[in-house]
């Protein structure tokens, strides 16, 4: 079924019936002129946008509509999650080509709403529209944090520790797989990387954890790439920072697909982004304690390195000494 | 220049630059994963979002990057108007083509600025993305709005008075002049319609007031045209409605332009999107109240007809009875 067969306000009814009874904090969700919500008093209201392009972001041969669903707000989650914040709200924005099939869109929001499902989101409100050809994704997400507790890219130390959850460059070599194979990943290690790429996970609850007991100083999620994203951490905190390259952590697909011995795969664990773990620093003194929170947490925990003064810089460091910063850039939608 | 020789953080710090100090309220604007306002206790946070699609709903050929500023921040202050809710923090989502010219980035944001500063709204985050050909616009738009004041489409009664300020039909006759004159109108009357269309003025002094003094029952703004929008508020309020075509208020330029004697050029007021006045009701007997506050209205405001119960259906009527509900229907993106 194409979408002018329901028309803009089908579509809005289809959305609206796929949706559970919402949480009283809703005083009016999807269906007038905006969503009133309302949040604790003596809390922030933290509200995050993420823009997904078809083209740009993702690749419709090589995705599906309910990963696609996942992944738009999964960005938004991890953006969240980088501030220590309690993700509560979304809003959708949709502009879709005529030729999509309902069934597309169907799929879509049932992946959102698993998304957002499992960590407690609302959906509450949108827009819908027409467009000429490609399909974009915007979502708004709403969250709330107490005062004090949300962790922002300017509080890091010189001496802080520098620690990331998971593992880096998964996503990267992911979308190579999905690039160069079709979406048909060729071994387990391929489907691994593919999986991290086209459904990754948002570290919400760790994200949480950290700023509940005030152990990030300073955090950001790995979307651009770890050099990219430090490079932001520094510049607000003007500090600098070594990380050394043999702690870095990476997976067991990425190691046999990505990094043959002698060679330089740790690259893209550098430059590739889209990894959405968190980056963040810590005190020093506060090393046993990061650590025993992050027993619990299935993604695991590396210290990558140390925040450093300003006047050091960026230095990111292999066997060899320090690497060319030019190898380690990020992506710039624009450059 | 093109955007490409600044890249996507060169875009960000230029938007950023052009912004004037934030209120106390933004605890963190652009610049981190999100950004943290505060809104006051005791009151709901309002919050929607309006998507703005290149040759969907605007023609760059048509409109001046500073216009196309003001008026994709416009579209979202009238649905936080027709909340009664006052505006406070905007987000921008922006997927731009490569070859756009970063003077039409700056135009369009300094439009955007002008907008938000008339109404104290404070541009706190967005995202960028390049575009694979069009440009799109994705505003969020948070406010608040005290308990109790806030104006849903669901309060409408039978008895009620329906009203609506300014004039309809301007605008998509303004539309009409875009696409005939090339945007170049060749009276006065035509570049006042133009102006109707390209620049509205969105009624949020007018919502606040009505939802402050508690005046208006159900309410809405004239998006979609007035049959489509009063439909919206009758379904959700569970009524019905009747509209005499003879109380539509229609600017002269209007009838100039459109309504030639004996024509139907009425139609076009009652079709025609993207007024966006306000369309409310209020209870008979604060009709008094309703013109008093009004009087003090530049835009004006004419009582256009009453709810009547949902058995009744919604009847436009004019000199020679109701008129066919099919001639009346607004526009529908998908159908």
């Amino acid at each position: 079924m194409e979408l002018r067969e329901i028309g803009e306000f089908g579509l809005i009814v289809r959305i609206q019936k796929r949706l559970a009874a919402l949480p009283p904090a809703v005083i009016k969700g999807i269906g007038d002129d905006a969503a009133v919500t309302s949040l604790s008093p003596g809390t922030y209201l933290v509200s995050t946008v993420d823009l997904l392009v078809e083209g740009v972001h993702f690749n419709l041969s090589l995705t599906s509509a309910h990963l696609l669903g996942r992944k738009s707000l999964a960005v938004n989650l991890s953006d969240m999650a980088a501030m220590g914040a309690k993700p509560c709200f979304a809003l959708i924005s949709l502009a879709i080509p005529a030729q999509t099939s309902v069934e597309f869109i169907d799929d879509f929001i049932s992946g959102f709403i698993e998304m957002a499902g499992a960590h407690c989101v609302s959906l509450i409100g949108g827009d819908t529209s027409a467009s000429p050809d490609k399909l974009f994704v915007n979502i708004t997400l709403l969250g709330e944090g107490k005062k004090g507790e949300l962790v922002f890219r300017s509080g890091a130390q010189p001496g802080d520790r520098l620690y990331v959850t998971g593992t880096l460059g998964d996503s990267l070599l992911g979308l190579h797989v999905a690039q160069k194979r079709e979406g048909k990943p060729a071994s387990p290690d391929e489907a691994y990387l593919l999986e991290r790429h086209l459904n990754p996970t948002p570290r919400v609850r760790e994200g949480r954890a950290l700023a509940e007991k005030g152990l990030a100083r300073a955090m950001i999620d790995v979307s651009d790439g770890l050099f990219s994203d430090l490079t932001h951490i520094c510049e607000e905190s003007r500090v600098g920072a070594t990380v050394l390259v043999e702690r870095i952590p990476l997976s067991a697909p990425f190691q046999s697909v990505a990094s043959p011995p002698g060679g330089q795969g740790w690259q893209a664990a550098i430059k590739g982004g889209e990894d959405y773990e968190l980056l963040f620093s810590a005190a020093p003194e506060k090393e046993a304690e990061v650590r025993e929170l992050a027993r619990g947490w299935e993604c695991g925990l590396a210290c990558i390195g140390k925040i450093e003064p300003q006047s050091q810089g960026i230095i990111i460091r292999d066997e060899n000494g320090p690497v060319d910063p030019r190898l380690l850039k990020g992506y710039d939608h624009f450059a």
